[in-house]
């Protein structure tokens, strides 16, 4: 791409960091942009700085949040003895959308994944051990993905908190609502199957 | 989506703003953007903002520059003479590209479309009639797009700069190179048959 103009270049260039974004779907957002009155611009760079400059980590479950401790840690009404860990918060969204689950939630950041060097140090594991070994808490709920990523993470988190009283969970993994049969992998089948739950009329 | 923060929410609201970037998008970028160093976010910010704040528009030919007249306008060696006449400036890149054309360009910052409120004022038509009256303008090049749109711009350019003596051309419309004569819509191959030109060895 030959650019007559350096910012239009470096604007593209920063926009074609993005994952999935290439540089011809930049050059159409600054395109886009271009068009766009200042002041709109002017919100989307503040609000991009203040996802660094302003937004905190909640103290105890590490999810962002507007303040110190989050909307949902310093809920009353959430029960504070059933924690549901997460790989991040997209994950903890799509758990809150489901309207089953009152608890509280832990945010690790990530997963154990030594192909992409994230280690458990990496993640907030230790604060999640800490949090469980000062606090009265009943039931740590693992809702994480069924990847090997996940598996791992929840086998060390597992092994982490074996030593407390603490009754550790996993989501279950079986064939989607909706899903049929005929189609799901053997794997899936098969963990249903083992699994299975009693039904109940 | 239930937002833990509203910091987090106003990024992906303005995020979510640019054509093509659902709600999940969006938040698949904040959540990219919140791993990022600082200083990568605010050279993004910076540069986004730098888009309104210090880009100009080339004083002769309308495109985006960093100088009050633009890097092509200035340069001695390009042909003063031949305008060639493009919507944007990505389709003066992507001419640029073809290392075929060595004059000057006019960009019209979009094309006369009613359907989306844009008239012949809204775009720098105006600025080329007095380009091509005041200054010794040999022919000018309409290489607009093959649509409604496109067509429509070219006819009221050729109208607006009948009177002046200048000669009009615009770009050859055929059958793609690499493209099969089979699959080629019936207008596009009835115009490469009307625009036949001389095959020579």
């Amino acid at each position: 791409m030959q650019f007559t103009s350096s910012i239009v270049e470096k604007a593209v260039e920063s926009l074609s960091g993005f994952p999935g974004i290439g540089k011809r779907t930049a050059l159409r957002l600054v395109m886009y942009l271009l068009k766009r009155p200042e002041t709109e611009v002017s919100v989307l760079a503040q609000s991009l700085m203040k996802l660094k400059t302003e937004l905190h980590l909640c103290e105890k479950c590490c999810n962002v949040s507007d303040t110190p401790v989050c909307a949902i840690c310093s809920n009353p009404m959430r029960q504070s003895d059933i924690i549901c860990v997460v790989e991040d918060f997209s994950d903890q969204m799509a758990i809150e959308s489901t309207s089953q689950f009152l608890g509280q939630y832990h945010i690790l950041g990530g997963l154990i994944s030594p192909m992409d060097g994230i280690g458990p140090d990496d993640l907030s594991i230790l604060k999640l051990v800490e949090r469980v070994s000062q606090n009265q808490i009943a039931e740590i709920i693992l809702a994480l993905s069924a990847t090997v990523e996940g598996d791992t993470t929840m086998y060390y988190i597992a092994k982490k908190l074996q030593h407390l009283p603490v009754k550790i969970t996993c989501i279950a993994r079986g064939i989607a609502v909706g899903g049929e049969i005929e189609y799901a992998d053997e794997i899936t089948l098969g963990r249903s199957l083992i699994q299975r739950t009693h039904y109940s009329i």
